[in-house]
């Protein structure tokens, strides 16, 4: 999906993502494009698979290469959070543990909460094969899950990734009813230029023999009227179906029947 | 991130994920995967740039081969959403276009609605390269548009996908606010078990000269009592603890203070 506007939000200072023992560069590349489509920037790496820093990462980055290279390298989970004071550990499936679970939006809306505090903090993803050992998770404060079909409840990493970064992008939006951009209101017509349209077309058609019985022609022309009343049309909008109407008369009527 | 569970939810009959030219097999399977991860099924694709069926898609999707397997095949648009009621086209920029634009929740209740109601609807997302064309959005209702890091706008196909999938799971889930599995709430110890856990600790601390000066005694229990009052222990955990400290008393105090 292409496209890139100038204005720029301030989305700094989000939750940090702390990959754990990730398998594949082009999984972290991906991960890193969609921390960058949500404002994210703040990626941690423990212990990756394959040697780091990685061009493989950066090119499936795309234009979030920086992300990547600006990743922070750690040899233990223990290091990777040390600054951070409050940590989720996402996981599609149900662990042994006492840990209070939550959803995707109720943890980032905590994490919303912290990063206004000044305070940092942080979402554990486990390794592609087989997710955070539970070692991993005893160090969390907090469990996220995500509601998935329990038929297909393996997410890909970087989808994990995305869908926690989309519900940190919706945490810090004031108003979610509000699309991201949105087009110039469409003004109605005047009813004026309704009318005329009306008398043009009942005109036209009225030549042909379109309305017989003739005592059905009444209803006809309500019914007509109201097919072009319900849409609301523009004033550009009117103009341009006089426009047809204009143009399928330029042909001699038929013969009415 | 692994895991998956028996129970089945009933998610038959969300929107049809329509992908227009898309360029590359792993970006089908990655969408199809996703589909499945949140209860999509119905995959159509106009004009895939490589042969389809295709082996790559099939193995990109994991589990979710099926979705791809079962994927209907088009040649224009047109057919690809004939039996459709209502359409959304899903782009990350600005049109040129008079469609009204909505937020992906949005459209997702709309969709939730529509096949409460029996009819089918869809979702267009366009090419990696360059996204929908605006002959394919001209033939859809409404613009969906995701809330992207302007600096970072373009969201890779098959995440893209993905955010429609997981915003049609979120609406058809009752409680948002209920974590999709629950940990066994935890079951707050008596108090009496506590209490003894206070004595035995006490006591412990005492023999080996902790509180110090004696007058700042009183201040400095209640102090102790606050830490292990705070967290509401269960009795396994307050057993736990005392066999902490049991094991702590097991060797002969040090000369006090």
């Amino acid at each position: 999906m292409a496209g890139t506007d100038k204005t720029k939000r301030n989305t700094q200072g989000g939750p940090a993502i702390v990959l754990v023992a990730p398998q594949l560069e082009e999984n972290i590349g991906m991960a890193a494009r969609a921390m960058a489509n949500f404002g994210l920037v703040d990626l941690r790496l423990v212990n990756p698979r394959e040697q780091f820093p990685s061009q493989r990462a950066i090119n499936a980055a795309t234009k979030a290469g920086v992300v990547v290279e600006q990743a922070k390298l750690f040899c233990s989970l223990e290091e990777a959070i040390a600054d951070l004071s409050y940590v989720f550990a996402a996981t599609a499936r149900e662990r042994d543990s006492h840990k209070p679970v939550c959803t995707p939006p109720q943890a980032m809306r905590t994490c919303h909460t912290l990063v206004k505090d000044n305070k940092k903090c942080g979402i554990l993803f486990g390794c592609e094969k087989s997710g955070l050992l539970n070692e991993d998770i005893s160090l969390a404060d907090k469990i996220v899950t995500f509601p998935v079909n329990p038929a297909c409840a393996s997410l890909n990493l970087a989808q994990a990734v995305l869908l926690i970064s989309y519900e940190w992008m919706r945490a810090t939006i004031d108003n979610l009813e509000k699309p991201f951009f949105e087009v110039a209101p469409m003004q109605p017509a005047e009813k004026k230029s309704l009318f005329s349209l009306f008398t043009q077309l009942e005109q036209a058609l009225g030549q042909r023999g379109y309305f017989r019985p003739e005592e059905r022609k009444a209803v006809m022309v309500n019914n007509l009227r109201g097919v072009f009343t319900r849409p609301s049309f523009t004033e550009q909008e009117l103009k341009l179906l006089r426009g047809v109407f204009s143009s399928l008369e330029l042909f001699v009527p038929r013969q009415p029947r």
